[in-house]
């Protein structure tokens, strides 16, 4: 059976960003899990969560914080299946501080960071760990390649037209 | 009986930095035990040791940590005893990380921040919060106001002194 | 009777912040005072209001400023009280002078600095130091810590049913 | 057949540094291909590594580099295998600008980073990537994480009693 | 015939700025290609297009990228043309990544590289290193410079007169 | 006769903060003139006007300008009265790039800045440096010392109480 | 009689530096007072000398502190003579503490700021001020120009001419 | 006859990183003339020689300083040349002061940065720029790429080899 994804943000306030982290991995087709757990107001259920996580078919945690993002740290601390950390911007600092709490942690326990508010990124990055496993997986990400590539392409012909009217 | 102060640090490389806390600490006549805990090695043991802490009759807390520096964000999640943070400077980004790791806690979990590298600050600050219910280390920090500002007039008087003869 | 808490703001400025450190302390039942004193413009007052903090029944000064922070340093060096610093963000510079005005205190002279316009938990760094010497203080942080962590479980509730959709 | 992993430096100059990542893969039996490769000085090879990675057996890249530091970008742009990266401190700006031009890659190219100079850590990651597919690094994993545990505990015995005797 | 520029963005969502560099371009009468390329999406036709430019006839490239700009550094690594980066602002971390990540190259590989979001400044150098071998360029730069002077002048004019009516 | 004060600014766009200078300098008294000079499009005119600037009645300068803000510097360079560097705010960077452009000037020729767009403050320090030789100007800013206090007082009376009744 | 320059520094740690700043001043012919006073450990004497600065014969007053950096707004809150803030690097965050701490003034009560350690500019500028009153210090500051001029003159010579010969 | 580059640094201090440069530039067989000129102390010559410098046969100028550095900009103001700025690192700020005050020119007075201490990559930019008018200067670039990529292979070759026997 194919293995799942964890997405935990520390904060339903969070959700609008992490929307699009658990949408890239359903397009995917990834079976995905989310839930709101803070590494301060729930510590107990956020450890558990991680503990249990490999025995309960999760290939991947994908751990969304802002300020001092502890969450990614704390999951990471309590399972060593690879754990994705998703920094998020708050009102203050400009999510400088949710990345270098998130990245910066001390051999032995990574956090994989992706970068502020990069949302697709964390659930890109999750389909390219679970595909080592899942070759329905592998397809999705090569194909998405391609119609990035050709996403990309498009505009070329259209701004390149535009700009050559300047 | 008089309160407890722990000192609690993420690593035994953080030990010379934090032996100044532990010393002034004990300069104040403050019972303290100090241990390594590590959010993220012993994330287990740190958990316990601080939601047993109030009952075994500490009064504050103290986390030492560099980098993404979790640990007193991880203590203040299992007890409402104050926790003082210490960031520590590592090899990198000098002192920002474990600053903003340490400080940008999310709102109903504060953690009493000092400078980065601040030891001597982290003691004194316990012992301002444990003087609350204890006369002798009042007194003891008054005490040690006094000798600061002797000690800074002393020093005027041997600059000004140098000064003068430039 | 109960240690009183002191909340003072660098300006007028800073009271639509500083609203939710006053809000949280009388939610805790603490007796709270409120002042506007700077630093710079009415300096006399901010330091015949620290040095008679602790004959006046105050065991907790929570100072809010913004920029050059001088506040918490200026109140912090006329008391043995513990200070607490609470860092406000203005139009430049993203909070980060403020921050760094207010935590890299010399030796000697503490400032407990919680996050940046972090308002809320400048009451709650207040309580958990007074409750220290006020049980019924302690009780509502215990209280509170639940309702928090209960909050966050029903948030999991409805965000993992919605992220379950799409 | 288990997957291999990919370690490609900018320069030899980080050799040094990246030693550890290849000591800790090779720690956990993981077999391991090394290279210098430059984004900028050998863009055709680093490519074209990329490119056939897959096919040559690899199951995760790692990229170390220093400054302005594309190679992981530059690598993630041709596989879709997860592409580690792990950020170098240089002589200048204390490696903000290599975490900075490693982490906050464009929508659906992630670059899982890991911290400045946590050679360790790239390892682990990898390790972590793998043991989907490999029980055997799975174990090790796990083994690995008791051991942590052990000499953190080892330490604050050690510490804890240099600390009571102060 | 004269040596023509090219202006190469990463996303067409870059447009709105870019604009300014290629309008610029045109005012001075250099001939202009401008092209959506992502050194992480279509890497196969940036380095295409920056090893054929010399001999298609460009003098120099402009690069405009924001986050982990590495467009400017891929181009740069397939001609031995100037290559101008233009760092981009986006929603974090206010443009400091797109800057560190386009200027601090590699011995060797350097970018010319103009202030965040300086479009216009894009155009004028790529103006003015092509001026070496086109004194049309070099007439309509030196006309441009008495034109800023005119105006600053003629602004003094305004603002000296309103200031001294306060 | 009394010394004048100059102001000058490095674009038009500044004068809507630039205003509040010269605003503060007329409330004191000080005969002001204002200009719009740049340090990149009129030099010879900024460089001028600081050569002639003593012989011209003035007693100090005061230089505003954004980004890499030269103004403050080149006008030190033709001058020994005392130059005020106001560092401005622009879209990028937060002003720092303007603070540490003004600031961080060669042993020899020293610029005296003020905070990021403390446009008051530029008024209000060259009112300090005038008044040691106009006691006008001296007995302006007392009365304003006196005022400013004045008005915190007022304002803590109407927080205190507003406070109170939360 | 002449006005006479006081510097200030908040610790006798900072004397190696500070000392610079005396020399200039004295090299200038400018007497000079130099103290050791805390804005958090001496707040008495340093508001006091302040307060006093004017009547006891002193025209401008030189602060020099590192970390938070407050010595400069403490002792411009007492007085309306111009006071020059001197910013000093510590062991931690490279000096951008004091200097955001020194610069960052409310409207009203500025530091007239110069760069990180920049001793000697603290004393030039205190002399560019004091000339204002002092025509042997204004030609002394002319001299000093001719000086320097002279000084990147003979330089100028000998490395270009060494240059010429790689 | 072939165009010249132009060195000139702002403190005698800078030329053992400089020199760099300059050997860099007359590896490519470019005729270059170095000098020590500063925008705050001779800002007469410094805007002198960039007002002559076309007409004396130069086609690049490059500048190198440290902290506000300002001689990019000041000699940028002068000339329609191409000037490349090459930021140094001081003892404070690691470099950012000049990075940040060289790059962020205002509109129509760009200069064109390469990375802070990146001295030969200042001659590498100079020597692109000039190519476009001197084939030979082109081929030394071309050879030298080809050298580059060769020096990464041999140190593949190298690294590769040792790291397979850890």
């Amino acid at each position: 059976m194919a293995l799942k994804a964890a997405v935990i943000m520390g904060s339903d306030s969070d959700w609008p960003v992490v929307k699009k982290t658990v949408a890239q991995l359903k397009a995917f087709g990834i079976e995905t899990e989310t839930h709101v757990m803070s590494a301060h107001r729930t510590p107990q259920e956020a450890c558990a969560f991680s503990e249990n996580a490999e025995k309960n078919g999760f290939g991947v945690i994908i751990a969304a914080a802002g300020m001092a993002a502890h969450l990614g740290g704390v999951l990471a601390a309590h399972t060593t299946l690879p754990v994705i950390g998703l920094p998020l911007k708050s009102a203050q600092l400009d999510g400088l501080d949710a990345l270098l709490s998130t990245v910066m942690m001390p051999p032995g326990v990574p956090v994989a960071t992706v970068g502020v508010d990069a949302a697709v990124n964390a659930g890109v990055l999750a389909a390219q760990i679970l595909a080592l496993t899942d070759p329905s997986v592998k397809a999705a990400l090569a194909a998405r390649k391609q119609e990035m590539a050709a996403s990309v392409r498009e505009k070329d012909a259209r701004i390149s037209l535009e700009a050559s009217e300047i």
